[in-house]
């Protein structure tokens, strides 16, 4: 008869998990808080927006329509990390400013991505939230940079990490005191070509099982097909996730960066009333703006 | 700017989709029949079972639990294809009684794997439903024996094959006749060793927008982990399938086979309830057993 | 400082290694006799000729080539595995006579794909050797079958198989009592799109050094480019393998299956020089025909 | 009959090749020059050296060996990326200094790594070529920083970067006006686990097939197994590589890094010597330094 192993640990793969982000080494799960806006508590928060800020009108039509929607927080970048030089890198420093002040001007928090150290500084000062995207998530120097801020960090899985490794780099930016960090689940790369990436949600409860820290779920990169973001937005939910970040783009057809996989406003507010239903059904609310902010 | 492929179906990765098997030549969803228990209705049907046929015992107490908690069909292997020839090869044609048995007095219908041509005939006349499993996805004589029967078929994916060509297996089974096929997803191989698989649920509503068939989930084989079924059987139902197949045994800790990601009977039937208020959440209903069966 | 796993053996990945096919419970290298052709001896064995037989005259000029350029051993597939049931399948018996009839004329013996446990017997008739398929690795009632067999059997990796598989497959056809196996890499599924597979040439190594049994190569598989070939199947012979296994056709822009990886005449006849080179280099000789043969 | 795709060029997989990597922009091979060390002409450039530069025995006893045995290059990390923030990392610009102190003393030139865009211009002040590591290959600001460079880079493959992508990536290079490029193939992630990467030699002819620049390979990561670098790095000359790079350690049982995989200074030795052979076998010579260096 064969051995089993019913209650071995190394059917975790072997994984071995860094010390600050261990669930062993603090039970509690962490709840990350941008102004009100809790990541990791019972509800689930919705972050929406384009995939890179392009133009004022661009940008203020789809926060009204996300806004509106019931989104919690805003999301748009400003640095494009593109894998051809000659893509539309974004608008830069100009991008972040714009983020900044639709944020002020909506009430809503905002994330917005930094892919070199240089940057980090500038874009601290504006953003709630800095992320750190799968490109860069083996980008040591950088995770070392914004480990050394007191801001909340959006860490994206590499599309080729093991759940150790992003464990291990979610450690870097722990290591040097900051231990705001949400991890976000955005697809790994597989053989399969009909999809973008291969969208890994066991990773959902497998990172909520070794860690204490937040884990969200990006169903836009993580298929690259609007009509599939409804279905994994509701799977990612029922999987336990603690939020969403949703590419919003008021006209997708014309969007300068992955309209393909940018719903339009209709499509956001359908499927921000399902997500209610299935986060309802698992115990659990979508978290609505404070009428403060509204 | 770049070329903006909004409306390109080449963003559908080049998938060529046979003739049969596609959505276009039959716009109206296929529904399996099982003796009233019909697969690819609004309803979702939950097929489980052991692993392996083990004997009288193992397989009474796991079947009553399970039809306890609602479970509409039974699985259970008898002709099991392990890694290893020094493994427990499963109970062969004795196996396939038992189930035949166990189906009768329990009224449940029942699959079961077939992975030899010559052992076709003796299966299609005691099981409701053969399976080809994930190892002989691409064994096309088997297919093509599979394909000449009018008993439905459960094709499941290969560990490592494509959207593509898993359809084309399933072309294989219509071409020769059979259109009373069910595919399921139960993981694929990637880089990643925390889980058994990684459970592609992105498959799921791929599989339904390219192809008429039904389309069920395996979240035992997907993970390996008891304590992540659960939450990838509620995001399986989140993202649309139309059934699942569950590993369950009376005790797992003693279970000859895959007892590391076999639910147990209270386990089980704690899921049963979860599903069914996810199901509802997507406006479907978890399949019971008809009156007349209990 | 972190550990140094310098004489670790898990560095190997933690792959176990079946008893039979254990180089350590056989020091010695198997060497695998076809009518005075030695694989896994110092001399390097060259396969070649059709992916599939067609006709007469495609199967005659094809081994008129092949055998003037050096090769020491046919292939040629009768039963084809062919991802859509509506592509060319193979002349089936009647391929598998020509090929026997060709290697008679000839004097060289050959090597033929069996798919089904019913063909075992009608193919062993004939044929010098039987492959198994990348598809059918781990299909483990053939794999059994050809085991009761006393003749070589051509083994391929699957093309999602780990090396720990690989050699559990090899050992399912010794553990029925058939040693003469021969392993073959072939290429493996990434996500990498400009090759038909990547071949992994350190899986000769590494074969080697796990298990005694012969270790050949498919350079044609392996790549899915006819231009590719030749830098690959040196890449081989430089990385140690006993054997090469190539496609080769008479006129590939006219062949049934697999033509764009099919080396003319004229390719294989300078390869076969090349490769006398780099086998040199490495302490090594291809096998000539012998002069009794000729 | 199936479509024949003989002189199909989507048999190559769809890749499209930037501007100015492409080889039909630029039929000539590119020759990187470093202080006469020419990579990419008809001799094969083999770079040697330790993983990390530790302290200075270990630096001089390791380049007084490999410089014996004929390397025409040294190689040494001085700025480490490590996946665990607890490991060791590196010596910083002192690590560049030695490197630069001993690349004096012995005559051979020198490549290290740079992980920041701050680190630029210090370590080009001092090195004689830039490595760009496999885990910033898609970090773009730090591509564009070494692209405004008028100094030699060294760009590895991401471990899960397609063909295409790496060409992406060392078109940003070439589009900042730095041509001075030399591709390095290290091998990727697949889901073998007895190799620490599996090295794609393919990558070698299909580099060539598209683009003018140099292409090496590391046999030392792209396996992870001291045991297999030789069978590898000569499995490369065959395959047509303009260079190797090797991690060579004169006590590898002592290296505060990738001891496992380093070569002593007798492995790399003979191996210099079984290179040549291979080497002259494919047309081609191993570059030995200049009198005038010696």
């Amino acid at each position: 008869m064969e051995s089993n192993n019913y209650n071995d640990p190394s059917v975790i793969g072997g994984c071995s998990v860094p010390v600050r982000v261990n669930r062993k080494s603090k039970p509690d799960p962490t709840v990350v808080d941008l102004r009100g806006i809790r990541i990791g508590s019972s509800d689930i928060v919705i972050i929406a927006g384009p995939c890179a800020v392009e133009n004022n009108e661009q940008l203020s039509e789809t926060v009204k329509a996300v806004k509106t929607a019931g989104a919690a927080m805003l999301r748009g970048g400003a640095f494009k990390p593109r894998s051809s030089p000659y893509n539309f890198q974004g608008l830069g420093e100009e991008g972040v400013r714009m983020m900044r002040d639709i944020s002020r001007e909506s009430g809503l928090p905002f994330v917005t991505e930094v892919m070199d150290t240089r940057q980090v500084g500038f874009v601290a000062e504006y953003a709630d939230m800095l992320q750190i995207g799968s490109r860069n998530m083996h980008n040591y120097p950088l995770l070392k940079e914004v480990g050394m801020l007191r801001k909340p960090v959006l860490l994206k899985r590499g599309m080729m990490a093991t759940i150790e490794e992003f464990l291990l780099s979610a450690e870097y930016i722990l290591s040097q005191g900051n231990d705001q960090v949400v991890l976000c689940e955005r697809g790994i790369r597989t053989f399969e070509p009909t999809t973008r990436n291969t969208l890994d949600l066991s990773a959902v409860p497998m990172l909520k099982h070794l860690s204490h820290l937040p884990v969200i779920v990006d169903p836009s990169h993580g298929t690259g097909h609007r009509w599939m973001v409804p279905a994994m937005a509701k799977a990612a939910v029922a999987a336990g996730c603690d939020g969403l970040i949703i590419e919003v783009h008021y006209k997708p057809e014309e969007a300068l960066c992955d309209g393909h996989q940018s719903l339009s406003p209709e499509e956001f507010s359908k499927l921000m009333t399902d997500l209610g239903k299935v986060a309802h059904a698992v115990g659990r609310e979508i978290l609505l703006p404070q009428p403060s902010v509204l």
